[in-house]
Parts: structure tokens; C-alpha cells; sequence
């Protein structure tokens, strides 16, 4: 029998493989679902940063008991459009899923709702969360913070996460506009992988040590990932700390555990989900025909210089998902060895995963 | 009798001239002052591009009856967090105020609120309105769209406004972070600076008419303005939009009226502002410490090369509201001018707001 080592991956049968690994170390079924679902969806849509290449380090973090995998997650402060919830060190898939669903019920009475987040461990894409208000035709609104990756403005260490911000907005018969992006140029993974192939990386999107622009990948693993959009970027880095992290009691700036090397205590992540009910400030239909105006005004304008198509957020990762639910899902050969790894040792099967050449 | 044509300008002495002038077109009392507190603290701010180089426009648009010098605001939907205004094109800063002290009295009740808003007009700095909130430990935040000048990522024609975004955060000792940016990588004003001057810009702030980069002002005037921090910034230019515009009813995209050049019809520019209550989070006291501590930690850190101290949102233009408080305000011959002509037509002493070298 052979086991392929890389390849494409049935998008069914890997969510199946993780949400079994997850109830080996006590994750309960129903969240073992939601988060694999999180991780396989992140790889659908093309984001593999954030997809099952975070199994590993969730595993062995729940094995050390710094995530819980059966919080008591608690709401410790409320009005009819605000929470502030604590975590209890969940996934952070389970306690964001939550916080979004308090926030959409919220801002079904008040039309406007925000609930802060505190002792929540990596959840994963943002995207996840603020696209759950699609359905419901509202706003969804995700920030989080995360661990120190990135040089503010003008100095030269990490000191913010990649603090990501995502806002996804329903529209008519065009796809939603779905923004989720990191305040940093790049993403530390590319940096990774960058180092890992000895490749070079853009000059702009990290410096070393010394505080200098580097393309030198391994370099700039020692040194720090740039703010997007140079002070303003930086600026709003900030802001979402302030918000996820600052306000809620949650950790923030270097005082978030790093995912992969604190060890020894728990993330302490901060989240911050908000809901804006778009029945209370427009006909809903009204505000999708806008929308819906607005995008193809946009990708009907004369292009820049070598752009074949102008793209609105979220465009491509909804393309990419198309493609991979009928093509699967591409993994690279570190993944793959590190789930068969995982396979072998809690004894689920791995080559029920694979199922597509 | 010598009549200064340049040089330094008395705040107070300029704000009772901006005054007197609004009260001749018809603006109530209270209006003018508030309009021309709002236009000279932004020179005293530094932030000369929103100070009183744009009392000529305002006048004009008045004069012309699209602006509504006594405006009749209307809550046209509301809930305990949000609310949705209509401006009656009254002045942008009278509208503003008071949706954000609508904000801040419902966020007081609900921890959290938006009030958004159609019909208004060019409001001046941001920060004005987000700054409200500072002094009730509350968190402001406050957008606007505003009329196209911007090419979406990808496009080479402006489609989006410069569309700000300001946030105001409370602190302890520390100077509170005051978030102030277009969405632009440089403002509007700089460019028609340099054509004016004839002096290159920067490539990277805007494109010519073909879609090129060009370090041309003048040619960049026929182009547009690129967003901050290209995809994400784009992104966030968007989402401005969306929220202040297509969800307020207001303007949005290239249907919000030029400042300058729509001289035939009211803006209807299109705003958000909100608040949160750091008191339903948080205890203040606690917030404002943590926001003190991350303060000096960012200030203290390594600096880049050729970087002499790390900046905060907000930093700046402190410092030049202390210093130009005492020095006065520097004021070019263009404004000097525009400002003269206005004192002869409508009889405004101008010699009266020139009180110091």
C-alpha cells in the first residue's frame, strides 16, 4: 500500500481526519467539527497559512493543557449591544464562534454590537467569523491581536501581532465583498517558507536585526515584519490592539503568547467581533443593488498597467475555493509529514484522507 | 496702514474672523463658531489642508445655497446604539457634532453605538469629532467618505474619496493616540502643493491619466491618487465607503459631489461616527494605565536607522498645537489672499486677525 506524501487532498475526508484528531485529545465533537471546518476552509480558499498546517501546534498545545479543550466560556459584562467574554484559553474557534453569535443577536435588537473577547487562543482566518453575518444580511466585523511579529512604525523589533481585521458585506447577485487581511506587508508564514526554499523576499516586507530592509528571508526571521502601508498601517496595527486586546483584558503587544514557542503558558489572545444589522439603517435590498452597483462600477474601470482584472475583496480566495472543492486541496510535503505524524501517533487514519491524486 | 499678506496669524484673532465671516452667509452663531473652532484648530494641528484655506469654498458653497447655513438635522431611524441622520446639507461640522454627541449619550447607555449619516457635507478633520470622546473615557471613531480622487488597486482612474478615518483613544499620563488618516498615501492637497510650486512628488503617491506612476504633480492632478498600502488599504477605502455611504444613503463612489467642482448640486457626502465606553470593558483607570505602559514600551523600543524617536497617532500634532499657540499660525499667500478677498466683500475687518509676526 502507498501513502502519498503530497499531492491533492479531498476537501471531506481532511476536515474527517482533523476533526478526529481533535476528539482524541477531548476537543467535544461538535467543536471538533467547527474548528476543522475553520482550518479545511482556510485551505479551500487558498489561505493555507491559516488552514491544516496549524493542526500540529494546536495538537500539542491542547496536549499541554494551554488550550482547554472544554472551556466554560462566560459572559462577564453585557448591555443589549455590547459583550465582554472570557475565553476560559478555548480554541479559539469555539469562543469567537460564540462571541459572533451573542453579537448577531445583539444587533438583530440594537442594530449595532460589539463583544471583546479575552483569554481566546489563535482562531484561525478572521474571515471565519465576520462572513457568519452574510446569511443574516448584516455586517460582520472581526479584529484580533496576535503574537509580536511586527516593528511599529519607526522602530526596528516586533512589538504588535500581525493583528488581522476582517469585514465582510453582503451584496446581491455579486459575490460579498469579504476583507481579511493582516496589518503587516506579508505574512510571517511566507517568511517561513521563504527561508525554508533559501528564496529571497520582497524588499518592504521585513527588516533584520539591525533594523534594515533585508530580502534575506533567514535574516529577517531574526528581525521583524513590516507594517503595511508604513505609519498608517501601523497606526491601525495599533488601534486593533487597543480594541482586541487593550480594552478586553486580554493580553497584547508582547504580552501575547507566541503560538509556537510559549510553551508554557496560555495565548491569552484578544477578539473583538462587531455586527451591524443593515435593515436598521437602509432597505437591505436597497443597500445590495448599491453594492452590487459599486462592484461592478469598480472592476469596469480602466485597468493600471499590466492588470488583467481589477479584484474586490475576497475575490480570489472565493475562486480559489471553486477550484479546490473540485480539484482538492494542495499540500505541501512538510504538512502532509506532520499530519501522517500526527496520524501515527493518536491512531486515526490517514490515508482515508486521501482520496485525489 | 500695512497690511500683512503672509506670516504668522493669531489663532483666536483668525478663529473671530472665520466667525464673522460664516455669520455673514447666514450661519447661526453657535455654527460659525464651532465651524471655525473646527477649521483653525486644524492649522494649529499642523494639519493645514482642513484649516482655513477651505473658508473660500465653504463661502462660496453657502453663497450658492448648497450648503444649508441653518440646517434641519433629522433622526430618520433609531435604537438604543444607533441612529441614522439626516444632515439637511447643513455644514459637515454641525451635523457631525451632533450625531457624535447622539453617539456618545447612547453609547453611554449601551457601551457601544454607530450613528451614521446622509445629506452632509465636507466636515474638516476627523479627528474632531473622534477627539469628542476623550474626555468621557470613550473611545471615537469617526469616517467620512468624500468625492473621487482615489483609483481603486488595479484601476488607474479615481473612483474612491480620500475617505478618513480617524480614532481617538483615551489615556492616563500619556498623550491620548489620536488616529487621523486618509486612505490616500498623501493627501489631495499635497499634490495640487507641488503643481502649484512646481516641485515633483514621490513616486507612489499618484498616477497620470494613463494609468503610470509619475513623480509629475501636474500630470498626477489629471490622474489620481493612489490608496495607502496598496490591496489592504484599497480594501479599507472601500469599507469606509461602504459604512458612511452606501449604508447611510448618503453619496458614495464618484456620486459624491466635488467640493470644488460640483458647484451645481449639494455633496451629500456620507459619515459614520461611534463610540465605546471603555467603562463597560474595562476599569478606566486600568485601560489608561495599560495604554500608558504600551505607549512608552513603543517609544522606548530600538529605533530604525535614521529614525530619532518613535512617533505615536496623534504625537505630531500636539506638538504643533503647543508650539503654533505660541508662535501663531503660518499661513501661505494663496490663503492670505483668498481670506483677504472674503474681508472685502463681506466687510469683515481682516487687519484685525494679523496680530503677530
Amino acid at each position: 500500500m502507498s501513502v502519498k506524501t503530497t499531492g491533492f487532498f479531498d476537501p471531506s475526508e481532511l476536515k474527517r481526519f482533523c476533526r478526529a484528531l481533535l476528539e482524541k485529545v477531548n476537543i467535544p465533537p461538535k467543536d471538533a467539527e467547527l474548528i476543522a471546518e475553520s482550518l479545511v476552509r482556510a485551505n479551500l480558499r487558498g489561505v493555507d497559512s491559516h488552514g491544516v498546517s496549524r493542526m500540529a501546534i494546536y495538537i500539542e498545545r491542547l496536549k499541554k493543557g494551554l488550550v482547554n479543550p472544554r472551556p466554560e466560556i462566560a459572559i462577564l459584562q453585557q448591555t443589549p449591544a455590547m459583550a465582554l467574554v472570557d475565553g476560559d484559553n478555548g480554541c479559539g474557534q469555539v469562543v469567537a464562534k460564540m462571541a459572533m453569535e451573542l453579537a448577531m443577536t445583539k444587533a438583530r435588537e440594537t442594530g449595532v454590537s460589539l463583544v471583546g473577547i479575552r483569554n481566546s487562543t489563535h482562531f484561525g482566518a478572521a474571515a471565519f467569523f465576520s462572513t457568519m453575518a452574510l446569511e443574516r444580511d448584516m455586517i460582520g466585523i472581526a479584529l484580533a491581536n496576535s503574537y509580536a511579529t511586527v516593528a511599529p512604525w519607526g522602530s526596528r523589533v516586533a512589538y504588535f501581532g500581525t493583528n488581522p481585521l476582517s469585514v465582510a458585506v453582503p451584496t446581491g447577485r455579486e459575490l460579498p465583498v469579504v476583507l481579511d487581511m493582516a496589518t503587516s506587508v506579508a505574512a510571517w508564514g511566507k517568511i517561513i517558507l521563504a527561508a525554508q526554499k533559501g528564496e529571497a523576499i520582497p524588499a518592504g516586507w521585513a527588516i533584520d536585526s539591525d533594523g534594515e530592509i533585508t530580502t534575506d528571508a533567514a535574516r529577517a526571521l531574526q528581525g521583524a515584519l513590516m507594517p503595511f502601508g508604513g505609519p498608517k498601517g501601523s497606526g491601525i496595527s495599533l488601534i486593533i490592539d487597543v480594541l482586541a486586546g487593550i480594552l478586553t483584558g486580554a493580553g497584547y503587544g508582547p504580552y501575547v503568547g507566541d503560538l509556537y514557542k510559549s510553551l508554557d503558558r496560555p495565548q491569552n489572545v484578544g477578539q473583538m467581533v462587531g455586527v451591524i444589522d443593515i435593515s436598521r439603517f437602509s432597505d437591505v435590498n436597497e443597500f445590495k443593488n448599491r453594492m452590487d452597483k459599486v462592484i461592478r462600477e469598480i472592476k469596469s474601470l480602466p485597468r493600471a498597467k499590466g492588470v488583467s482584472e481589477i479584484l474586490l475583496p475576497g475575490e480570489i480566495e472565493i475562486r480559489n475555493q471553486e477550484r479546490r472543492e473540485r480539484e482538492g486541496i494542495p499540500l505541501p510535503p512538510t504538512t502532509v509529514e506532520e499530519l501522517r505524524k500526527l496520524s501515527a501517533e493518536y491512531g486515526v487514519p490517514w490515508e482515508d484522507a486521501v482520496k485525489r491524486n
